[in-house]
């Protein structure tokens, strides 16, 4: 069945502590290649039948009520996949 | 500054709560379209300078052990982009 994915980030004037506890966690470990770390959300919205432009624009109308919080989120993405079971890319 | 995404998921088999909660705010809210959300994360890693397979390397391994728990979570994704910064899909 198709999916939609939404995704969801910080805006970059907010702050992230999730995401420096990551950057700091990186570099005590030893993984020093990255400067800067944010977390955001993804999320898989599966569609009965065919996505159509209704349902596209009901995605994107809950993308930016009920899955974000515009004050201190952008909504990064609203996009059909096939088949959401994406492999690791090599 | 290129970037690399990280998405996790939940895996298909275990129960996501929030995902449900989501569901079934959807449903209340007349939007019908969906029969199924499932809620995961998404990490946008900066890279200091080029990304070389040693870094991608180095977000490979971060991807499986710090960012995800891979006994409840699937990283679906560990891929380079140029410009983080990505608009809604139309």
């Amino acid at each position: 069945m198709p999916r939609i994915i939404v995704d969801v980030m910080p805006k970059p004037e907010i702050l992230d502590p999730q995401g420096k506890a990551i950057a700091g966690a990186l570099q005590r470990l030893g993984q020093t290649g990255f400067s800067a770390v944010r977390q955001g959300k993804r999320f898989e919205l599966t569609v009965d039948g065919e996505v159509t432009e209704e349902v596209l624009e009901q995605a994107r109308h809950a993308a930016v009520t009920l899955l974000s919080n515009p004050v201190i989120e952008d909504v990064t993405r609203v996009e059909v996949v096939k088949d959401a079971t994406i492999g690791v890319s090599e």
